[in-house]
């Protein structure tokens, strides 16, 4: 019973059995010159033309990397001025603002920005404006498309001007892809991040999408791969398997969305009726079907995630950072929960294995170990 | 009959057995704090320490990366002064350290650069001296030891004039670890790059490993993973098969550069006798058992090339990096090879699934077709 799709997912067995031959047959350089080598970029090309078309996206518009958090830091190295960024962005976001002079812009109690706050955020040397389109700990989705619009009009002002510093959105996408449209230009936005390792693909694949206009400057440099944007031997099994896994839950979307959704909202019923103290963080309507934050004010939050161990059920207390450890989840703390409520917060999310009997299985363990807990602690 | 070792190695079926559980039931996120999480981060810390025990280190000193490219990227990023290094390394080392002052050394006719060299080309600014353990065209070994020696003369000599600008010495040892003792204590280098790639082990996993006493820096941000030094989820799969690699290559190491030796002395010899005007490159002694770098002066390499990829012998005419499509390798050009020796060039590299009979064969294609390419030529 694992409700932590948010750290983790597990590779769809189509994605592995995708990958497999670019391991052992066909392992081939993609830069070497002869045939079987050719035939290797060849697929190369094609994953990048699939995973491209999920988004709406040309493929050489697309660099492949390690993953998301190393796209995150490609976008900031390309917009080395000012930047503005929510306060419950990832880590990476955070730590790759706090290089240079940055702003970070609050959100309110469900854990949106507004976009006017962010127009107000943006200075004359603003170079990017940085924010997930969905929140990983809450679930909460961004007005991404109404931050467009104000970053936008920032540009054409400071254009009127005579100022002609670039000014770049970039959105990372990767905990939206299995339940959102993340097409670029519906978005409008001019960068964006996704991660393999989020939608059942391999860890430590991700891609940074540019806009044809963004003038990126390369954070890794050599052979030249990524046209000169990231060098390294190119990931091959790596990008066959994020294909394949972008080309499933995008095909699977609608159907998941409503499939989690139903899941997710029998747990909530299920829990807020035990627990009518309980607090439900994130939107209400603009969060992901996957998501689902409760917290049990004056509760130890990791006590029960141990004892929910011990009976196999898996949740997680904040994001799965190595960074977060020991420490309260700044998320918590920009939408304003007290200490007392955030120590017993879980986050729960779901995915392809949960279905009604493990979620109800689940929902009475949780119940369970709560109330003893409760118990313990005001007996 | 493939011949591109050096290019890309196939992944040993016992690396891709060691893998694929951590694709599938151990997927977790190696910082989430549930039992199964917990056991697989301890996988991940146990195929570090294999790997660090495999180059003498200890595991806390191995920083895992996307790959060679990005180890060498991230050396460069913590020594940000003037910068040492020879005219015949690997791409990604010319271009980090043409990102600031720096002074490419020459190397000798055979492609050994001499330690005298290097300890005259250090200055008081120099912070990185980095040098290939063995060249990826010739297959020639530095004498890294006697660098090593130079290098901490002149850190000794700046610290007697009250100089204190680190130094360090760099060494990227992804092409010679399955055939030489990379032995970081008697290598004497402060900072050593490998790649699981180039020994049987996935693309896109590699290391920097930094002595206790190197200032590292990072240049990817997070969510603190490596000590802070590159954030972003682990790559599990890849560091369990990198450790499978390593282990492997390390224990067989002795017999393998024996058995390789032995081919392609073999496979020179052929070549040697059928052509007494080719031009073999590379140190006669001090030279990998993989590599025979072998000239048709007057031929076209590419031409030849074609020629045996269609009879299913696959070689090189230079490195396989993107960046050296249609120019000629920087390599030659330093050993002071003619450009027309050099058009002539082949680089057959030999690895696990080479043998007696696949050598013999590729040797008798290879002459027919330079035969045939050279009567097209002179007719």
């Amino acid at each position: 019973m694992y409700f932590d799709y948010a750290a983790a997912t597990p590779l769809d067995r189509r994605v592995l059995s995708a990958m497999q031959p670019y391991f052992t047959e066909l392992f081939y350089n993609p830069s070497a010159p002869y045939a079987p080598a050719i035939e290797v970029r060849r697929d190369y090309t094609a994953a990048k033309s699939t995973i491209a078309q999920a988004i709406g996206a040309k493929p050489d518009e697309l660099i492949m990397t390690a993953g998301a958090t190393e796209s995150i830091n490609l976008a900031f190295e390309s917009a080395t001025g000012h930047s503005v960024v929510t306060a419950i962005e990832h880590h990476a976001v955070l730590a790759a603002a706090s290089r240079r002079a940055h702003t970070i812009v609050p959100v309110n109690e469900k854990g949106q920005v507004s976009p006017d706050d962010i127009r107000a955020a943006i200075t004359d040397d603003t170079t990017i404006v940085s924010v997930a389109l969905a929140n990983n700990e809450l679930g909460t989705i961004q007005p991404i498309r109404d931050i467009a619009e104000a970053v936008k009009q920032a540009r054409t002002e400071r254009l009127a001007r005579g100022n002609h510093t670039p000014l770049y959105l970039h959105s990372d996408a990767s905990q939206g892809v299995g339940q959102l449209d993340v097409s670029v230009s519906r978005l409008g936005v001019d960068l964006l991040t996704l991660n393999a390792a989020k939608m059942y693909g391999p860890k430590q694949v991700g891609l940074l999408w540019a806009s044809s206009h963004v003038r990126l400057s390369p954070q890794i440099v050599g052979g030249g791969q990524e046209r000169g944007l990231r060098s390294g031997t190119e990931n091959v099994a790596g990008v066959i398997g994020f294909a394949k896994a972008i080309e499933l839950v995008v095909t699977h979307r609608k159907h998941e969305t409503q499939r989690l959704s139903k899941l997710r909202d029998a747990l909530e019923a299920r829990l807020s009726e035990a627990f009518p103290e309980a607090v439900l963080s994130g939107h209400r309507k603009h969060r992901l079907a996957s998501h689902l934050h409760i917290s049990f004010p004056g509760l130890d939050a990791e006590r029960i995630l141990f004892a929910l161990e011990s009976r196999g059920v898996y949740v997680a207390t904040g994001s799965a950072c190595a960074a977060n450890k020991g420490t309260r989840s700044h998320v918590l703390g920009a939408i304003g929960m007290a200490d007392e409520v955030a120590d017993g917060s879980l986050r729960l999310t779901l995915g392809h294995l949960n279905d009604d009997a493990s979620v109800v299985a689940a929902a009475d363990i949780i119940i369970e170990e709560v109330r003893r807990e409760a118990e313990r602690v005001q007996p």
